[in-house]
């Protein structure tokens, strides 16, 4: 049982998820959140209160922080008494407000994996390369710990657990797609942050296929699947954080993980990505000038957050699992369909957001009420999936399955 | 009758000028190189050795010069007695350059308009801007002043005088078309300093037909030509200087200018364009620190001398001229082909240096003779062209033509 939530960053998924902090203060107490700049927390602080976010009057407070001094998050925590930090910030700063949180007992919740900015994919798994080092020590101390709680990875980790738990005798394959079939009207945008959008793209696409990691290049293996709503969509096979999870907590069974992408958006990023301007390495200028030409690209996007308004269309994000179930092969996809106008509506986010946001606020509800309160690290697949897909189910990320009986809401 | 040969710059194109002006030492005298990087310049000095390219012993000597120092340049054309400047360094040095030359009576030579750093494809025509705002004070202080006086602009500019000359009694139309078509086996570069390269193609596309400016967009209007050597070529009008003169100096022709393109040039620039990475408006990035854009696409393509010893293929660089002779409609296409792979043998330069970099040191030569040496301001059509033409066939740019009779050689 815990209460008091530390919202750690300031963009769009931290939008939505003071939002839904706010409308859950009943469960989760008061809500402070804190990044680097402290006019965008300010702007969020405002934008709850202009929805009349707030279940019931309570503490929303916006700070100033640099998460990656750990002295000072530290004392963060412990004078808001946050009992409870969620962590959507930069993937730079995962390591040290896990740090602050096991040293002063706060619970920590991130969804996404840490990253070093001079490194791109490393090594699989990735968690064994940072997070996993302080299982141990999280154990030791009973600090709870949930890593990658936000939709992929997380909820789609969910997903594949329950399919596993309950649709299958064995899995042989988990396939997760995201398909974003909405339109925001620009040339080309990221819906994340553009450094952390192409650094997921740079590297070798590790998938885990028969017992051992797989290497395969960026847009070298794509298909088309057949999604619910959305309809017919290629996606490509990328890597991604849940695999270097899933890969050992699903009986061996494969992991790939599929992103649909557009032909416009796959000629743009061959092309940056072939210049050199998706480089996170310096190059020096005529004029003597060092600078990371990522960062450039990304000065130049659109602000992830800004397409919000104009969003059109909807997501569709799931699990085709695959396996037997009394002595047949059977596959389910379990998944969620999101709406960009709907998620901007509520919260102010477009839909990529609202998916990415809404899931670690489900995880610290659940922490709050102790359910996943399990005094260790873990990812998401470790816990109990159906409290989870509960609560999604009530505060705005509904699970439908579809398989040989047909396409339904799931009932848990 | 003016000597010694002070070269402004250091780049592709610097070397070629260097290279033609030491084979033709005996008329030119001593050959003085200047830039900023002085090892760039002792490396061209170091290249013409190797090369043994002195036709006789003579004065070659490296400097390092900031051109936009007036007085500095002054102090160095002093201190070389060079009555002749040819100025192929970048495009923001003109007006300074034309300066020191005016205040110290040296010739002034150049092959491109001058452009300042934060302004892009001005109102036209181009050279009323800034070189033209010099005239009279040149034709008051007998300063032989010769502009654009590379390939394109230049020897065109010569091209189209001689067909108004010889070929017409009335011109109606010159097409000025520029293919290149070398490989360079790169993913993507371009043939000179991209920051100029793309200058040249984010503005107004201004032509001149009936009489007036037209404007259209880059890649807006395009057309195949047939050309000798280079066979069936797809070209797009584009902006050009040459234009901004030759509009005034062909009786009220149209004056087009066309440059071929790859559909995957036009793609990258698309690309690069549209996301704002062509800007040279300055962007902040996420850490604050200001950038061009541009110089940052600059930094990571290759650096355009890089490309030489791999360069395979042909330009071809024409006028097609159309209009009446002896009352019926006749067309001639006079022009070069050059070869990258030659002209790294003979200079250590690709092909599109070579083009640029050989006419200077023809209009220098001519200067050295007295032919050129017209102690006013001129635009190369504004010049006999025979003579130009004449030591062009004789340094390496032959001319040829073709029309109704055949395609041969042009004697001259």
């Amino acid at each position: 049982m815990k209460k008091n939530v530390l919202i750690v960053g300031a963009g769009g998924v931290a939008q939505v998820v003071a939002h839904k902090c706010a409308q859950n203060n009943d469960v989760l107490g008061d809500i402070h959140i804190a990044s680097r700049t402290k006019s965008k927390c300010d702007a969020i602080v405002e934008s709850v209160h202009e929805k009349k976010a707030m279940k019931q009057p309570g503490v929303l407070e916006a700070h100033a922080l640099n998460a990656l001094d750990i002295e000072a998050t530290r004392d963060l925590i412990r004078n808001t008494g946050a009992q409870i930090v969620i962590n959507v910030g930069s993937a730079f700063i995962n390591m040290s407000v896990l740090r602050a949180c096991m040293d002063t007992g706060a619970a920590y919740i991130d969804t996404a994996i840490h990253e070093e900015p001079e490194k791109v994919c490393e090594t699989p798994p990735w968690y064994g390369n940072y997070e996993w080092k302080r299982a141990d020590e999280c154990a030791q101390k009973g600090i709870t710990a949930i890593l990658g709680a936000g939709f992929d990875p997380g909820v789609v980790n969910a997903y594949a657990r329950l399919a596993k738990d309950e649709y299958l005798d064995t899995v042989s394959d988990v396939d997760i797609v995201d398909v974003n079939a909405g339109s925001h009207g620009k040339y080309f945008a990221t819906n994340f942050d553009p450094e952390i959008n192409f650094r997921e793209f740079t590297g070798v696409v590790y998938s885990w296929q028969n017992g051992q990691w797989q290497k395969n290049r960026m847009f070298e293996i794509g298909k088309e699947f057949d999604l619910p709503v959305v309809g017919k969509r290629k996606a490509y096979l990328c890597g991604h954080d849940e695999i270097h999870s899933l890969y050992k907590n699903m009986d061996g069974a494969n992991v790939r993980f599929w992103m649909g992408f557009s032909d416009h958006y796959i000629n743009v990023f061959t092309v940056l990505k072939s210049i050199g301007l998706l480089s996170e390495h310096p190059v020096r200028t005529a004029e003597g000038q060092e600078v990371v030409p990522l960062k450039v690209v990304k000065a130049c996007l659109p602000d992830p957050a800004s397409l919000a308004p104009e969003y059109e269309g909807k997501t569709c994000i799931g699990d085709f699992v695959r396996g037997v179930k009394d002595g047949r092969e059977h596959e389910v996809f379990i998944y969620n369909i999101s709406d960009h106008k709907e998620a901007f509506k509520e919260v102010g986010s477009q839909g990529i957001s609202y998916t990415a946001g809404v899931p670690p606020v489900a995880a610290a509800m659940l922490i709050a009420s102790g359910e996943w309160d399990v005094k260790k690290m873990a990812n998401v697949e470790e816990l109990p999936p159906k409290p989870f897909l509960r609560v999604l189910n009530r505060i705005g990320l509904p699970t439908r399955i579809r398989d040989a009986e047909g396409d339904r809401d799931l009932v848990l």
